[in-house]
């Protein structure tokens, strides 16, 4: 591996780091509360090591998929391990792992928390805690949208024609135009939505908060019972609305800018995604209604704001769904799997590759009617060639087993089943609450350190197509019998 | 569809079944109890209709896939309908779809039950109970030994070289050579256990019995409190040993009476079984007795017991795994989803599947370091087609569809997740107990007949390899766009 060019790219993303802490720090002096030193501090350590770090001399300029893929987990790494400082230095999370835990959550998006009183802490921290998800949000969509493809792993081989930007062989300029037009995007969904917010009442403050871990899918709430503190239908709406489009394929917001309706309308993921949010909102707004959970206007409400929520991976509250009925329990458990649509800020396995996968099913059963016939599956009108399908098989079934291993694992703490099964899932998926002791009502405070560091790799293996991190664990020269 | 020929068979296959139930009923004779009659008058309705359905003119004689599946999955769904009578019929189980609840459940050897006492049962019937799981398990052994691979379904293919038996083109010719060797392996194994259970101190009644739910890996016990019963550490090693032999492909029985032991000891899906078994055996132990729930020999003694049973599908208890800690019953819960080798009459996923789509997991990780690399898959040293792995994944995804699909339908019943999730993977896996409302301590009777008939279909649709079960439920013109 050129370690010279992973040192020195990691260097440039420590500096940016360090630069876009200046919001917070800004913020911690203007309210002139105990966090500014933190932030001073860690603001200054992070710019030095990162401006030593990229001054190192590289001889080869190269960087091949390994490469690409190191620089983006050990990425997502160093930047939580700093990103970690000002919660540990102001005294907010007085332990450094739990403060890891928080901005690994933050970074990936996850919103998974261990802090049990929010509303406590100053006002720079609060800020930084909910801006690592705006810049994780950001960061998952070049990603996974201008690195990914070009790679080809776990299938996302499948938007290799359909990402925006010139689509030279060299990857470097193309994911940098990529990039512009992607942030682009993603800056004006977020200056609308904290319009919007703003326009129901909330503060410009909250609104801003609020918009990062809703264009970001992370979730970390500002208030100690989440949305739920807002009891005002119009938030609901806005901040549900604005979930359910960050969850969906960026790409598209592109061809729709393009003019592209056509490509929009037949996109069969996209298309999928609605069909199963529709679904999942009426089967649960039904099943609370006839439980006497709530009224019918109230079950929907509810049922329309947490299945967007979840199947996003937010993880933003406005009830407790833990009491909810088993019916509808299960629902969302079901969604914490699927997740958004790819090409998003969302989690989980991905819309697109449950579609693949349920055509490859069809495709096996017509098989058996037709034993010769030679059918090829498409998405969206494009044929999906035999190597991706399997990729996407690879990827679903490694997701599952991560999610088994580590539930067997994690239930060495000895709590229920259910409980430690979600506390994977919600971690995996980057949804951030789950059921039970990790419920909405609830946080992962009450884990082993141990078992801490477990869910911030599976946040990290989740936030990352999982193959990326494997890349990184794995020894240089990995090489194996099949 | 050639419905003629689908009419023959299973009329065939109900006057076999009729005089299957000739052992019953002479015990009931014989016993004098007051199930005489309704096996006498099942014996006589099975026959006569066999007998009639058999006589159906057929003028071609050819079997195409779909009418070789069709006739698997009608023929256990008509020998369960007419077996389910002398449940019915002798009053044992009031209601006809409680009666074939159980019956499918004997057939497709899972052992689930709506039984709370089955020591009130007339030995007749409590003889046909097991006596179904032992059918069953010869007749899954024919189905996915000789038929399957021959249509090369859901990854069967991959038998295809490895099955005893001539290798003509000719389907039947085959089926019926593999089936009297099959056969043969069969009867031995059940009578060396009948023989060792009796030396025990097993009575020859129970002997038989018992011998009857292990070599079918069904599993419905004879006891209110299944093998727990016996205090025997030898009677649990006898049938914990049997159990794990019976989750073993028996073309590998047949290799070895041809002196191939080498080809037993380099298979791949043995060697991976006898790991999990003995890595979940160490692991459920030591968790027993750390946790202080018995001491290190009993620990090990359940440990090896529940999860012998457990994997191979069986579902006899010793122990009230549904008490133990959440580590061991995480690992318990997995084990049934993994269950036996393809070709055992053990239900589950399959441990040979389990492996390829590891390797396939290994071959993507290799492929990021060796993006040209052309790598391919083996089993035991046999190339794996990337058609066979694409039919696996198809598998896997499916299984676990269906699994996620079905827990949210019997959701609806309102128990918590554990029990409605765990009741679903123990039917389809054909395990039989499942943790909660339904594990080693109660049963099945509560659910609703709605849910009792989905749970019977899981017992099939598991047992059939899946595939088999939906050939039959789809339009026969199906065909669609993908």
């Amino acid at each position: 591996m050129n370690y010279g060019i992973v040192l020195k790219v990691l260097g440039n993303i420590l500096m940016v780091e360090s630069t876009l802490m200046l919001p917070a720090l800004s913020i911690a002096f203007y309210a002139n509360e105990h966090d500014r030193m933190a932030f001073l501090i860690t603001v200054i350590i992070t710019g030095v090591i990162g401006f030593i770090m990229s001054k190192k001399t590289v001889i080869k300029n190269n960087v091949n998929v390994r490469e690409g893929l190191a620089i983006v987990a050990l990425g997502w790494i160093f930047a939580s391990l700093f990103g970690a400082l000002p919660f540990y230095l102001s005294g907010s999370i007085p332990l450094y792992v739990d403060a890891l835990f928080e901005t690994v959550s933050g970074f990936t998006t996850t919103g998974a928390s261990i802090l049990s009183n929010v509303e406590g802490l100053p006002h720079g921290v609060l800020f930084w805690r909910s801006f690592t998800h705006w810049i994780g949000g950001m960061g998952i969509l070049v990603f996974t949208i201008a690195l990914l493809p070009a790679l080809g792993i776990g299938g996302f081989q499948i938007f290799k024609a359909e990402s925006p930007g010139p689509t030279k062989d060299k990857i470097m300029p193309r994911i940098k135009d990529t990039a512009k037009i992607l942030y682009t995007i993603y800056f004006s969904i977020t200056i609308l939505q904290i319009i919007l917010l703003k326009l129901g009442g909330m503060s410009f403050f909250e609104s801003m908060l609020h918009t990062f871990g809703t264009v970001g899918t992370g979730g970390f709430g500002i208030k100690n019972n989440s949305v739920a503190f807002y009891n005002s239908t119009y938030i609901h709406i806005i901040i549900g609305v604005f979930m359910l489009l960050s969850g969906v394929n960026f790409s598209l917001y592109y061809s729709l800018f393009k003019g592209g309706w056509k490509d929009v309308f037949k996109n069969e993921e996209l298309r999928l995604y609605l069909a199963i949010v529709l679904m999942a909102i009426i089967a649960i707004a039904v099943n609370l209604s006839v439980t006497s959970y709530a009224g019918v206007f109230r079950s929907l409400r509810d049922s329309f704001f947490q299945v967007s929520s979840i199947i996003t991976t937010t993880g933003y509250t406005t009830a407790n769904f833990d009491i909810w009925p088993t019916f509808s329990k299960m629902i969302l458990f079901t969604l914490m799997f699927i997740g958004g649509c790819a090409g998003s800020t969302a989690g989980g396995i991905k819309v697109v590759r449950i579609l693949i996968l349920m055509k490859l099913i069809k495709r096996d059963v017509t098989k058996l009617f037709h034993p010769r016939a030679f059918i090829s599956i498409k998405n969206s009108g494009k044929k999906v060639t035999d190597e991706t399908i399997v990729s996407i098989s690879g990827f679903f079934t490694l997701y599952i087993m991560i999610f088994v291993i580590s539930t067997i694992i994690i239930s060495l703490e000895g709590l229920d089943i259910v409980s430690t099964s979600s506390a994977v899932a919600a971690t995996l998926g980057n949804i951030g609450p789950g059921l039970g002791v990790v419920g909405p009502a609830s946080n992962f405070g009450g884990f082993s350190s141990a078992s801490k560091v477990l869910f911030s790799f599976l946040m990290l293996s989740g936030r990352l197509e999982i193959f990326t991190l494997i890349t990184l664990i794995l020894p240089k020269n990995w090489t194996m019998e099949i």
